[in-house]
């Protein structure tokens, strides 16, 4: 079929014939019920889904245990910028601990002034803030590196979701019980079976990095922490501790398990990379994405999420010709910092075979490489949980017949 | 006990006394947890709230049918902007219908040049937004109009929630069929049992208006309209018609019985408002709030939520004190047009009995009124379905014990 200049830049929405016109007999078609009775469902004092909606999390081939493992957000399904809660992706080492908010306490102690205990009840009472954040696991997208491609956006890039966050900042607490000169690290330690624990900058800490009770207007889920947990905007998943009980002061990162050899990136050279806490820009088309089929060529809408650890997005660029020539995206404002972002663009498929590829770029100029500029660097060693910090820019195949798979 | 200066301005949050000073020895305390077992909960595909979580949607005294009535979302309880749809307030008058989506259709029809009807996918296709608006039903706070305040913010206030609506805009739509220059209005039909039908101006559809099938990143809930809802921002909730199924356009309103009969204004004269559209400048103190127990003297956070149906809230002001000084209060941003906008304050409590209240004011330059002032110039008497429009300042009484009453 003949292409009509750059895909992206022609407009008619369905003039191409996929609405129908209407018949006028169609009008006064009776509507159609699922369950034919003449009222609907009775009320209910949480709401549920339709019953027609069934997206849910995946879990992944390594969590053979019920209690521990991952499970991925499924991001081609999703609207906006919020991750429901409910479909908030998880990571966990043993299990979802559950505890009763009544008893709950965090310790602020090690190099401080005044150590302090706070119940739930007393954070309540200390200034709070919200703000809008992503979180993802360093592992996200790491099949992707390994050239065993996801064949969804969910399989692929679902270890990262995004909420509204609300709790108090932990600057405000650590003014609270006065920082000593000598402190430079915060030990968090969550009150799971575990005791998950890692150790950040104290510069990061009075940063941005909140203690948070709060999740899209409700209390944090049990699977992200409830009721408390440490969001270190833009760094990895795991330094955002959940359960959080105790946050110590001290002059040294702790080296526990989870940052002197689990969470690091081996290199090429046989050294490992310690404490890479940021989540570099990444991007993922959503729709249309593996798994999904087009019903019919002419106009759509190529949609996706865009976010980075170092700040906010300003670009996203698309490309429907397998990467020959991209076009910039709308962004959905307003764009939060370290926050999912919404990018969308116009796109008249030919009914030919393509590939739609996203690339994002943010404040501080970097831009998201291709896999084998990656490669280039950080090589093909796989670290003792895999890949981490995977980045690369992601590529989806248009078939002729519409069905939209992995490259 | 003596006053040291305006309440709102002393600072010290906890110094005075209510975080504990922590011992060395309770570091080492177990980790309590509620069920004894050594791991979590097993995952879940669609999560769930913590059993400790137990904040819900409230039936009010007139919804005795299980079918039809309205449900009020717990103000007091949520953080941020975003209600959880689980929480989202309810009003509707025939139950709530179970609609397949994939044989759902929207007509368009009317004084357009093509009559056309999209099926849900054709829908997707189309370009998206995504929007933070604010549904808030007439009648919401009308108890306090007849000096019946309700006991929660729950009970005052909760007829509103806020979400990030995700659909097409009508604009869009309307260009596809070709709006006829004769074309004033457009009338909306849902397919519920009763055919709910609200008739919007067209200069209001060209401008904002959205055809929502995603609300806070999933699919509109069914009490929303699942699988589409009409959003039409800053107006009354029941012209945001939901279960979505026709639109009409025509030169005429179609004076419905909800348009010509049940949502109008009841006036002094005897004489009544008609598509009185916009929900004015209205804010309410969430938290401290009625039926809530101040734990002790000394530093509190204020905060609560204020939105106009005109645009933008740029103040909100707080008083401690019965009203006689009022300070104004941080506006959490960025701020939406139409949507809840989150106030804080500080706070420091005497333990005497006092007052709190909020007052907003919208970048129309309006002010929210007092309630003298608002019944002043619309009177007592109610309509054949309660008062509408109330938005009067809200008072809640601090009590020299703690607990927190309505006025």
């Amino acid at each position: 079929m003949k292409r009509h200049g750059h895909p992206l830049t022609r407009r008619g929405f369905l003039n191409a014939g996929s609405a129908a016109t209407v018949a006028g007999a169609a009008l006064a078609a009776p509507i159609a019920r699922a369950d034919g009775r003449p009222q609907g469902d009775p009320r209910r004092l949480y709401g549920e889904r339709s019953p027609f909606e069934t997206s849910g999390r995946s879990f992944g081939a390594s969590t053979a245990a019920l209690t521990t493992g991952s499970s991925r957000t499924p991001l081609q399904n999703l609207f906006g910028i919020i991750t429901p809660s409910s479909l908030h992706f998880e990571r966990h080492h043993s299990g979802v601990p559950t505890i009763d908010p009544a008893g709950h306490e965090l310790l602020l102690y090690g190099l401080v002034d005044r150590r302090l205990r706070f119940s739930m009840a007393e954070l309540r009472r200390f200034p709070s803030v919200s703000r809008v954040h992503f979180i993802e696991c360093a592992g996200n997208a790491g099949r992707e590196h390994r050239g065993d491609p996801g064949p969804t956006a969910q399989l692929s890039h679902g270890l990262v979701s995004c909420s509204e966050w609300t709790g108090v900042l932990l600057s405000t607490l650590l003014r609270e019980a006065g920082l000593n000169p000598s402190g430079k690290w915060i030990v968090a330690e969550g009150a799971d079976p575990g005791r998950h624990s890692r150790s950040i900058p104290v510069a990061k800490a009075l940063d941005d990095v909140l203690v948070a009770y709060g999740q899209n207007g409700e209390a944090v889920r049990p699977e992200q922490g409830y009721p408390l947990r440490l969001v270190v905007p833009g760094w990895e998943g795991n330094v955002n501790v959940k359960w959080l009980h105790r946050l110590q002061v001290t002059d040294q990162a702790a080296m526990s398990r989870d940052e002197a050899a689990s969470y690091t990136d081996l290199m090429p050279s046989g050294k490992a990379r310690r404490f890479t806490f940021e989540m570099d820009a990444n991007s993922v088309i959503t729709r249309p994405s593996g798994g999904q089929q087009l019903d019919g060529r002419g106009f759509h809408e190529v949609t996706g999420l865009a976010w980075s650890g170092r700040g906010k997005i300003t670009r996203v660029e698309v490309s429907a010709d397998g990467g020959r020539t991209w076009r910039e995206a709308e962004l959905q404002g307003p764009v939060y910092s370290k926050a999912l972002t919404r990018f969308r663009a116009p796109w008249v498929w030919s009914g030919e075979d393509t590939q739609l590829q996203s690339r994002a770029t943010d404040e501080t100029g970097y831009v998201q490489p291709t896999r084998d500029a990656l490669i280039a660097v950080r090589g093909m060693t796989q670290g003792p949980d895999g890949f981490n910090h995977y980045h690369g820019i992601k590529a989806w195949k248009v078939n002729r017949d519409g069905r939209v798979t992995h490259v």
